[in-house]
């Protein structure tokens, strides 16, 4: 519990109405009960009237007559207080007497492992690191401080992770490349021995899946959000705070670039580089080798600017018309050439 | 194993034939072997004659010289008849001596927790539901009777589950929603306070996964089918024996009516509405606040009712014919003004 | 670690420079360190001079001063290098003190099974067959030789695997196929009590699903290679060393042929047959019952042949040129009559 006061002062706002009401719990405008604390950004602020919650963020301008805090960015103050109000329940430290734990090992202070966890010779897990039931922690994996690995996330060996990320249940990092050769008889399998590094603040979603590279490393910076049933191939470089969405799949030595965001069910074929701030919308499919500028936006199987594929569409929805006129055009024509002769 | 006039009596159909032949199976009517049950559809009724299935559902109409049951729909009474014929071998009630259950939990009578499964405090299990080895059930979890999680399933806490609800291995429920806000340098997650809540005879298939909602819940109701490798986002409503086939993902805050069905590999972005009984074609992309009238069949990306597209792919099928025509316009055009100079 | 010439000697090439370098890892030309093995195809031999690698796979041809093996195939033969010189670690042979391995089941020599493995009853594991942690191996299943499942893969009963299958952590195999019969009122199961056959030297990655046959088998022949996060349905057929890329689905009863190739994202519908040899690009949709011939290339949704596609692809970017010429023509036109009268 918090009050509205100590809010205002966490997220540096400005407080109006009554200071100490108390805040146990977060909601949407729309949803929010007594207690709760909710945002308006500026184009819902005819709600604030009617909502319940006890206490609203809001932008500069008018202010109603209740407890609101003015803040320059509501949705980015509201993300900090509920993180601040609402956290997680996490387990208590300590490990589970089931747990598998190889006697050189690492484990460091403050650390969950819970029940049927294995952790391999070699791996070290940082301070205040929590893993859920049912985690594998292979050889020589390093995972950071604070991270948490919810239920069944299997790490292979020679992972790399930072400091608190976050993955979701039944993720798994490190499992091999899809490399073979064909030899004209039968696949012949490429030992993929490279490995994965995370770095910190990353969050994996739940059941996603990232090789390790065939020879170097697969790459995934500082504060990258992958979502559900991501794939991520061998040797692949996401950038610094890139967004993958759901179900998109990258293949073998593509990069991404910093703060890129990449929508759903986007396939971005190998070697591709998608740069800086560019944004790929939803079920792009990005052609092998392909180059995405920085800050560009595409759209559309083969991925083109999205403008040019807003006036394909145009033109192809013309296309019933276009053909009217050609069919017109056609009569015309030869009504006068037979009247010429 | 029951006879041919038990099933008879079962599914509501008239016995022709022996009705003591003994009936031990269930089969396609190319593959049935002795002892086993089968169907034909009106169009595949020539089969009938050939198969070596022991006894055929058949429709009204003729009745040929062998053991059948004649009834209004062969399909929908084959189901009904193969439950009754081969249900799944289900593990004995009891709880597995690795189990691992919170001394606040509530386990129902004639429940099966299989080897290394956990359930978190205050969890509650109904009676007659089986969850097979490796199972998490988080903390406050409330799942009704005669349900049937098989193995690796990962319940998030506060997930509630209805009576009869089946999930395959690997499946995900209550992970947290992908929300995240950028502040200019990073993402601050938005903490995932909401619930998912599934209804009463619910199929979820391997390895899908449905977040918890934001703030409120994500609700899957009754009788709902999803199939594997699917993704539902944070706060998404599935309404009432809805389908949604294998690998389609569903982003935040859409809504699909009852009996809706949705194709393989479709995207739903979010606030989308995909209204009662509307189809979705495989592959379809809806984009972000689209509304899919009842009943309607739409297709494509972005996504437009069926006929639309068929004719649309018509005239760009004819594309290479009306640029020729173009072309000839222009010479004999051309032509003729020059004869008319 | 291997000598140049014991390299040479095993892939069946000709050794030029010091037979005696020792080779102790693998990596690309860009990025191999000393006492690696690296290769490199015709138009990548002007690095040759650059790499540190210590021993150069390369073709027939000019022949540098460096440590070199002359083969037909260097991409061929360092993959079998590297499978003699760096092949993964595995768990030492024996069961481990936690499995679950029911009375009935039969455990070959030399297996290794990991932590909170369980082995229903009436399994048999074949003779060198490892299975990591949490594994998961229904009753009556049969896995050959030489076999590697990596942590909490779930075999469903009744499931055949031959030898030297490698399977990557979370796939599931024999989850019940997507049957359901729609009553008027309620989806009803159709109980799905086939399963599937994995012949040898396939491999299944990550997070993949292979459906049980609604009544048969589904097959997956020998050396299929399916990538991670994959969806086969019920009753499928995938032929001799076809290839699955990532995310790709193929729903019931279509057949794949031998060597086909399929690009990833690609979703084939039900009834489908890609006939040996074919390929399918990303992202391709292939409609119910469609037959793509033996050694054809297709792409586009729906399927069509590459070329026409890319034809089609052509006329519609030039859309916006043909609707120009159409103005022009009917300004002319109506110039041209106007004149007339």
């Amino acid at each position: 519990m918090k009050t509205a006061q100590e809010i205002a002062d966490y997220v540096g706002g400005t407080l109006h109405g009554d200071g100490g009401v108390e805040i146990r719990s977060v909601g949407s405008l729309e949803r929010a009960t007594t207690g709760a604390l909710a945002y308006a950004e500026a184009t819902y602020l005819s709600q604030v009237a009617r909502t319940h919650a006890s206490c609203i963020l809001i932008p500069e301008g008018e202010v109603p007559q209740r407890t609101v805090i003015v803040v320059d960015n509501p949705r980015v103050a509201f993300a900090r207080a509920a993180q601040l109000l609402v956290s997680p329940t996490m387990p208590s430290p300590g490990i589970h007497e089931t747990a598998v734990v190889a006697p050189n090992a690492t484990i460091g202070t403050d650390v969950s492992l819970g029940a049927w966890t294995v952790v391999e010779a070699g791996a070290i897990i940082g301070d205040g690191t929590t893993i859920f039931p049912g985690g594998y922690i292979g050889a020589s994996c390093r995972i950071g401080t604070q991270c948490v690995l919810y239920p069944k996330v299997v790490l292979y060996p020679d992972t790399t992770i930072g400091d608190r990320v976050i993955m979701h249940a039944g993720v798994v990092i490190g499992a091999d490349g899809f490399g073979f050769v064909f030899d004209g008889k039968r696949h012949v399998k490429i030992p993929q021995v490279g490995n994965v590094r995370i770095e910190s603040d990353a969050e994996i979603g739940a059941n996603s899946c990232i090789d390790r590279g065939a020879f170097d490393e697969t790459v995934i910076e500082d504060g990258v959000k992958i979502d559900n049933l991501c794939q991520i191939a061998h040797n692949v470089q996401i950038g610094t705070h890139a967004i993958i969405s759901s179900q998109t799949g990258v293949a073998g030595s593509s990069t991404i670039g910093r703060e890129a965001v990449i929508g759903g069910q986007v396939g971005i074929a190998d070697a591709c580089h998608i740069d800086d701030h560019a944004m790929v919308g939803a079920q792009c499919g990005v052609p092998s080798r392909k180059r995405i500028p920085a800050g560009e936006i595409y759209w559309g199987t083969p991925a083109r600017p999205l403008k040019n594929i807003k006036i394909q569409q145009a033109h192809v929805s013309r296309l019933p018309k276009i053909a009217e006129e050609v069919k017109r055009l056609r009569i015309e024509l030869d009504a006068l050439k037979a009247k010429l002769e």
